[in-house]
């Protein structure tokens, strides 16, 4: 019973956000004459002495005393006696555990935006490096039109900035204090919930002291917006393991992000990027782990929500980690730009661009340009060259008003240049892209 | 292949968007100069035809189309000839697609707002009605303190309106247009994508064309949504079911809600609240289903991607029926009144008042007033009354400093009344909260 | 990159199936002549040496060798140096590391598989001790008809039963040995794969060197396996919750399975069932988050599959705990017998008796019965009476055929008795099945 | 309420199954004379007609009777009267309908199985016509070991054949029949449910009755034998997309399993293959799903487990179309034995047969063949050549007693040749490997 009850074996990173909880708390119960100055001043002496403490390693976590809470509040009353005892006036567990959670989940929001920031920057200023460098753009893995390295690079920053905007919003809706809340049904104290909830940085207190105590909404949707990161972060390392493979041979990664062996130091295993598609796994199952466990509880608390600490922690670690190896391989993979190119101009990829042309010079229906351009793809097929191959006469005998002006937009160049609708991929478009980017998230701190 | 292929069998729900998409579409290509007015005007015309068959149950499906984006082009097409074969100028079904399916979900996305509002409203009207009525409010499922039946109802109030933000947010990310990014890279031609964006109500379009048709986060994100209130359902959905078991009896549903049998007609199976209960699964194995095709799925558009619409689909139905039937019931259940004072009392209810009226009046600390009350309990228990039974004399046996003040706090009405913190069980928080939410939810429409 | 890439900080927990392992190979090489009996006896005390290190914690477990079998090999290099160098021939990482995790899965089961019995065991022993101990059987938790409190202990011996004959299906499917696949495509050492299969209790080696090494199917099966078994005992750990409720005071468990407070002495949360009701949440995210890692990877060998052993770990704990504490749950709960009996006979429970003995002995349809039945049951509903305290002419105001014979099966004891097809829940079948259960399974050790 | 309440809509797909359970339940009910008959054979009649009217799609489902168990119950009492309202007897819709839905998951394992049979034939056939066809074996999707084609393809031959062993053991375990445990408490008709599991080809009946009417682990089990197949499914999937690729080019699937566009038709985009990766999801999603519905319910039957059948259906489904997609890609894939050659060669792929030739013939401890062979592969890489690239010289430069026969290992052919310990992929094993599976699996029918 003792092993399956006691949380003090995780819950004790909860420490900082429960002395902070604590100083709030017995601050106000000051200023409203709950308790006395001097009980107040008692207090705070104490809890810094704990901080002390726990930061050097010297506190001695008690399994006995269940969770962090209970040993740092024993403590409190071992070193400072009877003050300490009434600091758990006019608050529970309940509110208590609420409220510190509350605030790790707010602080590894904040940590996690400023990895992402990080990766963002590092992703924008590759992108500008290589914001004309062809590429293939792929659909199905097949080649399908040419796109630029810069162009692919900020795919992935307009995802993340939906990942700052799902934890922004997060964030915002969790900003509020659930202390004072009690155990369930509030209390009979002159207490000031709104002096709390202001200084431990929140916009307001809780309305609902049932729902107070009761819910993991933040904790579940933080989860969400990791998972779905974490979706972003593992296509990307999917990317990369499949850029990295011989027959692909698109980028190299330094030793730094790869391991090799003695026996082939050649090799580079790119293992960070394959961990990181590997993490969306274990994140996504924190978060259906965590939407399972609150599944069908009745109000208010009930000790199954004591299992929502783990997966938050674990996801939390998986996500940081990821990030900052992403990070890491994003500003130092080396783009084999040659192969880049080769392969752009691979499979008749300009077809689409022929079949433009007919439309737009011809006036042709764009399903009928797309019969013709069929046509001629199949006989460049047939020759073994490309689209470019071909001589007007074999146009034309496809389609007579084919005129010589064609050829201008079958190169690769030509086709980048021209994708200048808004979001497209015009070497001009991506710059402008990049720059917009690089102006909006500022430098590197 | 073409069974597994083909997606028209769940995809023509997208019909309504498809067309609203090309509309906009030909609409834009004719201001740009790119097909004639007279090629719109007959495309608005083949295209309002088409919406009238399907409409009407007319229109032929045809799973060698594929799906419904080739079903409606080619019909479109047989209608009205060359025009239609222009409309997918400066279109792929990658941007099409992506935009539909945005469309639908921002339509449902509203669609479940309404439903919210007006199982919000049904909440409130009865929390009001039930402000001041006790019940027990429970931790582990004890009954730790008195509650009031309007409180509890009103947690609710504030999970849902927290899912309306969820959604509202999710709208508002997803709200831009990816319509113009083509197959993946944009176009040559001079379209005007700020004015298809505009026109399909968008806020803006999409930024880059390579995210615009390999994203899905806005699917990921409204399902994450719906799972968190679906969870919020269970729960509820789980207190109907116990509430509704006989050594409970706290609240009675009509025979609209519940089902019996021909044998055991006084028996009133909670069906409806068992089905809600148990769509949080469903709604959550859509989201992890999801979530799992799109890990590690490389850029652009993939055919993975097709197996995003039958989850969004079954979810949404089962969000849909869930709010609805719990709205029902809010508004049918009856609550036994006499049963919920009688347990809101039970079980030494009113302990924490005692402790907390030894802190306010004797002074004591918190700690210790905690003790005293658990030997009175334990005392009250031996003697098999409540605390209020036990005598001035026992009390004082415990602790000499009680009065016979102490007496004014045992009450379950004293106890309740005395909950004035914010946030707190008092009768007067709860009917301003409840009338807070009725003005702010309006009337049923 | 070296944070995300170390396993040591959970794969030590595989030391002793390493150094087993490595045991066996050693043994294997030296017979056939690869290595020395020289270097193998070297090979030997060493890793024994290295065991006694890890075992009394004097090993310094390095992060910057990765992983626990190049701590293990490096370690051993240093204490016996070259014979060290040589026990990694006609091995690799890959086949290493998938023989390893095996063993431990395979040690795992057998550990669960013995906590089980001890589980079953105490539901039997329980089961005949209230082999006729009426209590109320639900349905959608409403009162349907009576069974036996050993009827419902027993229907979770055979759910327990089903989980054991999975983990024996899954235990038998993995008992092949990898060993020998090295890095993938086997090796050109005449190595005998089947004495290393048969020294490492395996019942044969495995068929495909590809297959070895990119397996984790006996991972998934295993967690499968807990995730059903964590649904059983979620259901058990609800239906403890409930019926420790106030409302139902079904049965009263001891201190050592419940938590109190300070101030509400009597108060007896059931924590340990809420906690054993959470695990199966962690335990399915642990399952689906393994599967979304292994999703499309590509053969053989890749790094995303070094996430499989924190899941497993961590699933392995939360079930060997559930099952701890529900066996100590089992053997510690009273069941309040005067409650059940009262229960058992509310809701008109006798009804179906009422309508089978209208078939039986009047010969009426089923469907007839059930209808004249309901008509009896409203009647005893409007009268506020038991189906026993109508008279028989008012029985014979609704069916005249009715002799006073049918009061014979009304109460509760009759009801029961009479429940004697096979699995039915008459006290004689009980006793029955529940000696059955006792014989099988033996005492506790 | 209606509308979320009727099951009608998806559980029709069990009339096959109810039917075979009626008839087999009324022929007992009529041995054992509870029955008439006469009853029997009107009920036999009635059912057959009811058959014949659903098959030809003339029966007219009613979703006011609910579910297909009350649609076909009415119907018979509607065509055969009071006959038909005696077939209930013994008998409640609990039990029925766990009865229908074992039938049809035993059905359902069938019917994959044997398309499970196909495919694995097909893979072997394919694996022995390549058995000796070279492809470069991968680790982190580099090249690291040649292997042939014929071994690649029984590595999946192995995991089906894991698949048919989960899918077996699941269906004997769920070959108990559950007809006559009624509601849930037995019943006092002298039935006999040894000869109602006989007729319905189960192996015995279940042994209790709470248990049998509660229970959904047969289909918990077989989904998540569903979903670690699809896992596999996945795999080669993803690795049919990457072999598809332009820049692998190992394999061609013929426009059977692929779509090209009008403007691209060249392009063959494996459209089957991901889908194939994608199902997987889905299949999972509906795993969890069932078991969110399933956690934390009281016995015995609750109507949450009314949504196991979807789930179960579509999960179905999708992997009776992934597996058969695979089975005809498996066919109809046509691999460049050229590339696959040219490949197998690359990256140094037989650095491990030169470490073990010093380890084999110069005696060399295995870490240190490591270190000497590494040294190699760096100076053939810095002269850009192959390892028999290098001379013996600067062989020697590196380790003096190198000598020529060391060129004999290090050609792909003497690569694949010397890998014949058991399971490796010397093509002599893999021909031997197929020829097993092959008469193991006989003949396509």
């Amino acid at each position: 019973m003792a092993e399956i009850n006691a949380s003090i074996g995780f819950d004790r990173a909860l420490w900082r956000q429960d002395i902070r909880g604590s100083l709030a708390h017995a601050r106000m119960l000051s200023a409203q004459g709950i308790i006395t100055p001097d009980d107040e001043a008692a207090i705070r002496a104490g809890l810094a002495d704990i901080a002390g403490e726990i930061e050097a390693g010297r506190f001695d976590f008690d399994p006995g005393l269940e969770d962090i809470h209970m040993n740092i509040e024993a403590r409190l009353s071992e070193r400072i006696g009877e003050p300490g005892k009434r600091l758990h006036t006019a608050r529970s567990r309940n509110d208590q555990v609420a409220t510190d959670f509350r605030l790790w989940v707010r602080d590894a929001i904040d940590a996690i935006d400023a990895r992402l920031v990080s990766l963002m920057r590092a992703l924008s200023t590759r992108a500008m490096e290589f914001h004309a460098t062809p590429m293939p753009g792929f659909t199905h893995l097949q080649v399908a039109q040419p796109v630029t390295f810069g162009h692919h690079l900020l795919a992935y920053v307009e995802m993340l900035a939906r990942d700052r905007g799902r934890l922004s919003d997060a964030r915002a809706r969790l900003n509020e204090c659930p202390l004072g809340s009690a155990a369930l049904a509030g209390t009979s104290f002159p207490i000031d919930r709104h002096a709390t909830a202001q200084a431990l940085g929140f916009d307001r207190p809780t309305a609902n002291s049932l729902d107070s105590v009761s819910d993991r909404d933040f904790a579940l949707e933080y989860l969400s917006a990791l998972s779905i990161l974490g979706i972003h972060l593992s296509r990307f390392a999917e990317e990369i393991v499949i850029w990295c493979s011989g027959p692909y041979g698109f980028v190299t990664l330094s030793d730094a992000f790869t391991t090799g062996s003695s026996i082939m130091p050649q090799k580079r295993n790119p293992d960070a990027a394959e961990l990181v598609r590997a993490k969306i796994g274990r994140i996504a199952g924190h978060l259906i782990g965590l939407m399972t466990v609150m599944k069908g509880l009745p109000l208010a608390y009930a000790k199954d929500m004591q299992e929502d600490k783990e997966p938050v922690f674990a996801a939390t670690d998986a996500a940081m980690l990821s990030i900052a190896a992403t990070d890491g391989m994003v500003r130092d993979l080396a783009p084999n730009v040659e192969r880049l190119r080769l392969f752009a101009g691979s499979g008749f990829a300009t077809a689409t661009d022929l079949a433009d042309w007919l439309v737009r010079v011809l006036k042709m229906p764009f399903r009928n340009a797309h019969h013709v351009t069929g046509k001629l793809v199949a006989m460049a097929e047939a020759r073994g060259c490309d689209l470019s191959g071909l001589s007007l006469a074999d146009m034309q005998s496809v389609e007579p008003a084919i005129t010589d002006d064609v050829f201008s937009v079958l190169t690769v160049e030509a086709s980048l240049a021209s994708r200048t609708s808004h979001g497209g991929t015009a070497p001009s478009n991506v710059a402008r892209a990049a720059q917009l980017w690089i102006d909006r998230l500022g430098e590197d701190a």
